[in-house]
Order: C-alpha cells, then sequence, then structure tokens
C-alpha cells in the first residue's frame, strides 16, 4: 500500500505539459528545438505515446526536417520566400506582414510525434524545428504535451 | 464511496468527442469555428491535454490563421489559387475539382492545439478556420475530439 | 474480481502502438496505407479517441486525400515536382535530394484521424497515404498509435 501511495505521488510530480521559450534572431529562420522536446518527454516517463509540440503565434510554425547541417533550413526559408512573396498581400496593409500569416497557415502550428519505449520516434534525420517567418522575437512560446496511450 | 460513484457518473456524461457542421456559401472561403471549439473544450472540463480538430472531406481542410478581419482569409484563398491553379489536372477529367483536391491535401484535415489550465491554448492572433475549397457545400462535419494528458 | 482480472490482462494485451513497414518503388509516389491503419484501429477495441500516423524519415510524409483512382496521386507529384523542382538547392551539394526535404517537411510527416464508434473517422473519399519523395526505399516506417479518449 506504501507503495501504492509513493507511486500516485510520483505520477502527480510530473508534469505532462511543459512551455518552452525562446527568442529568435532572424526574420526568416528554423530553430532546432529537439534536445528541449526530447528532455521533457523523458521526464513524463511515458513508455508508448505522443507528444504534441504547438507554438503559439500566428506567424511561426512546427516543422519536421533534417539537421545535418544549415543547407536544408536555407533551402526551406528560400523556398517559402519564393512560393509566398513579401509585399504583397491584402494583409501588408495592416501588419506589412502578410506573407509570414500565409507560410505559417501553410506549414501549421503543430506537429504530434510517437514516443516509442520511452524515446522520441523521430528517426535519425528527422528534428524538430520552430520557424521564424516574422523575427526577431524575444519570446516564442512552444506548447509541448506528453500523452500516454497504454493508459 | 457515494462521491466515487457520483463522480464516475459525470465522467461518462461528458462527451469528450463532438461534431460540428457548418454549411458553406463559397467556392473558396475561411470560417471561423473557434467558438465552437472553445465550447466544446470547456464542456469537457479538460485542464491539461488537447484536442484534435478534423474535417471529413477530402476537398476541405483545417488552417490555424489570423481572424483581425477579413484580409489572410482573402489571401489564402488568393495565394492556394495561384499556387494550385484550377483546371489543369488529371483528376479534373472527372470531378473537375482537382484543384481543391491539391489544396486540401497540402493544407491537412487536422490540427491538433493543447489545452492549458482549462482553455484552448490559441495565442491573440490564432483562430481555428475551416477551408472550403470546393463549395458551396450544405454540410461540413468536424470531428472536435478532447484528451486529457493528466490521466 | 475474477471478471476484472481478465478484463485487465486483455487491456494489457492489446498493442496501442505499431509499426507498418511498406517497401515503395518509385522515386516520387503515394501508396494508401488506409486498410493497414484501419487494422490496427479495429484491433484496438477504442471506441472514442484518435489514431496518430507518423512516419519516420525526413524525406516521406503523410497525405489524406482521394483514392478514386491513380489521378489525384499523379497529380499531387505533379504539383510538389512543379513547387519544388529537384537540382537548385543547397543541401544538393550534399545528398542531391533537397527537393524530397522540402517536400516532406511541408507536407509533413503525419496526421491524426479520429476514431468515431469504434471506426476511422475518414470519410468516403478520404484514404491515408505515405507519400515518397526519395525512393525506392526497401522499408518505410509508419508509426500508428491508438488514443482513447473516454479513459
Amino acid at each position: 500500500m506504501k507503495g501504492y501511495f509513493k507511486y500516485s505521488l510520483q505520477a502527480k510530480l510530473v508534469k505532462m505539459q511543459n512551455i518552452i521559450q525562446i527568442n529568435t534572431d532572424k526574420q526568416n529562420g528554423l530553430y532546432d528545438i529537439t534536445e528541449k522536446v526530447r528532455g521533457i518527454v523523458s521526464k513524463s516517463k511515458v513508455r508508448s505515446g505522443m507528444v504534441s509540440v504547438y507554438v503559439q503565434g500566428a506567424t511561426a510554425a512546427i516543422m519536421i526536417q533534417e539537421n545535418w547541417d544549415q543547407s536544408v533550413q536555407n533551402d526551406v526559408v528560400n523556398l517559402l520566400k519564393k512560393l509566398i512573396p513579401a509585399g504583397v498581400w491584402q494583409h501588408d496593409a495592416q501588419d506589412n506582414n502578410g506573407d509570414a500569416h500565409l507560410k505559417a497557415g501553410l506549414v501549421g502550428p503543430g506537429e504530434t510525434i510517437p514516443i516509442i519505449d520511452g524515446s522520441l520516434g523521430l528517426s535519425t534525420w528527422q528534428n524538430i524545428f520552430l520557424c521564424e517567418f516574422d523575427g526577431p522575437r524575444s519570446s516564442r512560446k512552444i506548447v509541448v504535451t506528453v500523452f500516454d496511450a497504454e493508459k
């Protein structure tokens, strides 16, 4: 019985939801947050489940992408600049950041990633990136929530 | 014991899954469903978790986007028309809506949004939109499912 | 009491997470995995919830799309080739597959689909596709995790 209560107490002490805060230094750029998410998953003790990674803010997004070096990150920024040029949108009359909203909406604010055997279920070349489209910003908030599939 | 049974009963009475039905009046347009999703989250009593918002139908999508005024919604429609023009696809030979399928596939049918302290974890300028790409339609069905991360 | 233990045992025997492995025979192509996901959902016995479908590998993606015939699949491949041409990216200096990474990042590695009354909550024309952007590959791994919203 003692052991049971101890376990319950530990379960309650584990935070299943955390907020990562990072600052961004470019107008358009990708920022690798994989290790921060991995740390939250590890502390949750979930063996089989999922982690939801969601950025607040309508001019940022989350993308799963390779991080061998800076090349793919630069390619992402350049592709989106080509597909969604700046300065030609109705919303520019308000905030001059119509392109940032469109990039954010198309890439999307969240990804859900499986947890397998207690670890983040990314493959070797998959990393989790915050995509900044309207920076620099002093505080981008990313909500990380862990779910257990076995309970 | 009485209290326990009462709690169990209440838990079973809460619907964790609901279907929003809306009609659309444009061929291409965005429709704000944030307040409907917020109402479902509120009734669920979940404090820390996630809500999955998923539209059925292969010519519609869900996008998180700003809703200060109509400008960004118009920009989304215009961007997608530019990137994915109508009338040039193999599928047009069948239904003449190849562009609608491609827009829906690229934007995607669902988003998952965190629930923080009992509230929908959107930022000030994030709203939830149904994207209609092949309207008008009399009934677009959006499945809203709430998950508790603490259980 | 006997009945309770039997139920607990069955619950533990149900696998809430499975990995689908498929091989791909094209450089760019869509592969329908709906029936495999449906089988996993059916075995889980979940009545109301969600299934997360996530592909490992930074040059593949998951898309919900129509599967009446091959036309929309061809249109998806052709659209992405037009929007994201091969051979013009910084990353090509390393692996010559920059376009595959960009397609994968834009479409995204995962979708979450509701489970309604014990069935996959897809509409008539929605199927689940693995998108291959850098094939052929002998083994693409798709992680399928089921979540129960009622527990």
